[in-house]
């Protein structure tokens, strides 16, 4: 059996991957209370929001507030999505940790989602790094490379494209890199085997693995992942989310059930999942109409069950 | 990464472990169509009923009927659950080809569920053995130990006694030997550390995982298996099913969603996974009453799945 890593960053993107594909608009103070639940749970990096045009996002709306609040609670790596140079420099401004550039491999998604091509988005990540060090600011710039599975506008995507996207975003000044599984189209040893490419090219800089359950292997590939030593993963609670742009790719891999995988094989998250397992019972409460996700909440933890990863 | 078998047989068992833990009560003549449907699918491996008293299972009352059926068709593998001598004496009279006795690792679910120790099922397991060798009788004889990562009543169960069991099975006479998370316990790391010690212990006797959804990881689970080299797998279409004495576990590992993992990672299954969609839909219209489980149906396959596993 391979090493796998000692400890897991699990990376709560509910409130932005997830908020933004449903009706409901959650208030500020509800995202607020979920940032400062998840947080008491042992959560340790948040993607509040993202600096995308209001009037394209009402439901995120709120993001430089939410980055805000997030920023007052210690050791809390606080993330956005950036779409471009103007939510950059929104992000900059708002002191976030780490601004989040997506990017989509399969050139045909590219188009329809972001209206740029892979390039183009490459380009607009060396300005964003150029105003980043010109701002003096320490925000962090991850490229995430979307579609990398194959999408479902163009169908499938060369893997050449994806390490390529991936090579570029570095050169062109990203921190760091990630892998995105935007429509549910990856199986555990496609993963495997891109991600242990990614690996050879990024080594450590290539640092997050987001895999959609549209097909329910989110768990396998995250488990395929680890088997590639990437040791820090997107989910959101509930398994909120998706992509709209993406027909069909309802469902993020849960973070409840993906704390409850990596806390069961021994490896640290910090997260206490009883804490977590509140939290969503919460946010279930204020989604009355939304469709969840996730198999821990209704089964509970096992009888067997220690919860070693708790923090202290 | 560690070869993978180049081929997996998905063994259907939701006609057994499906259909007891539900209310519907499926007629024979449904039955009989699932079952053909399956086969037509590629399937080449049914569990189509349980050989016990009627007044316990009414709905698996025609399990002689479906065998008969089921034997009709070339190159089926028709099996049936067994809990003791008596129900091994009408599988042999209704020439299934072979019979799964199961048995409980855990002292108290065995006590529970079957109302036997551990021991107690091995004895009766020499007992059919000694029965089908009298009778000239071709039907093999499958151990399956469940409860192998944990049982809600008395919670651990060590591995060394799960690894007890299944020598104790082979030297009972036991053809083949399994082992199955019956309430949805096991991750990833703990299913490759048994999995390769039972290879260990069986070799290629060890023959068969079976893994329930109860909290979302049946398919890391398999995953996780077929890197210890076993090449067959007990799913439910739909995900029907789970243990009436285990409580929450609820869900098996649904056949269409593995079948498409193992498609998508070019392991061949022989199973042409849109049929088995069709079929999906099917029994879902007969079982509308029943939490149905599973991933695909909803999404459909993605745009660049090539079944390259279905039969010609």
């Amino acid at each position: 059996m391979p090493p796998f890593p000692s400890s897991v960053v699990i990376r709560e993107v509910g409130l932005r991957d997830g908020l933004q594909s449903i009706q409901t608009i959650l208030p500020t103070q509800r995202k607020i209370e979920w940032i400062a639940d998840a947080y008491a749970a042992g959560q340790r990096e948040i993607e509040v929001g993202s600096f995308v045009p209001a009037r394209l996002l009402p439901q995120l709306a709120d993001t430089a507030e939410l980055v805000a609040f997030a920023k007052t609670l210690p050791d809390l790596r606080v993330s956005v999505l950036v779409p471009n140079l103007k939510g950059a420099e929104r992000a900059i401004d708002s002191r976030a940790d780490l601004m989040l550039v997506p990017l989509s491999a399969s050139h045909a998604h590219s188009l329809a989602n972001l209206r740029k091509t892979p390039d183009e988005v490459i380009a607009e990540v060396a300005r964003m790094r150029a105003a980043r060090d010109a701002a003096g600011s320490k925000t962090l710039i991850e490229g995430g490379i979307g579609t990398a599975f194959g999408c479902t506008i163009q169908g499938a995507v060369d893997q050449s494209d994806v390490l390529r996207c991936m090579q570029a975003l570095l050169d062109a000044g990203a921190d760091f890199v990630s892998i995105a599984d935007t429509v549910g189209y990856a199986s555990p040893a496609a993963v495997r085997d891109l991600f242990e490419k990614a690996r050879h090219i990024a080594g450590d800089r290539f640092c997050c693995g987001h895999f959609h359950d549209t097909r329910g292997l989110a768990l396998a590939n995250v488990y395929a992942a680890l088997e590639a030593g990437v040791a820090r993963f997107d989910a959101t609670l509930a398994g909120i989310g998706g992509c709209p742009h993406a027909p069909g790719a309802s469902g993020n891999a849960s973070s409840e059930d993906l704390a409850f995988m990596l806390a069961d094989m021994g490896i640290e998250t910090g997260i206490d999942i009883e804490r977590l397992l509140a939290l969503r019972a919460k946010v279930a409460q204020w989604l009355p109409d939304e469709t969840l996700h996730g198999s821990l909440w209704l089964a509970g933890l096992p009888k067997t069950f220690a919860n070693h990863t708790a923090i202290a």
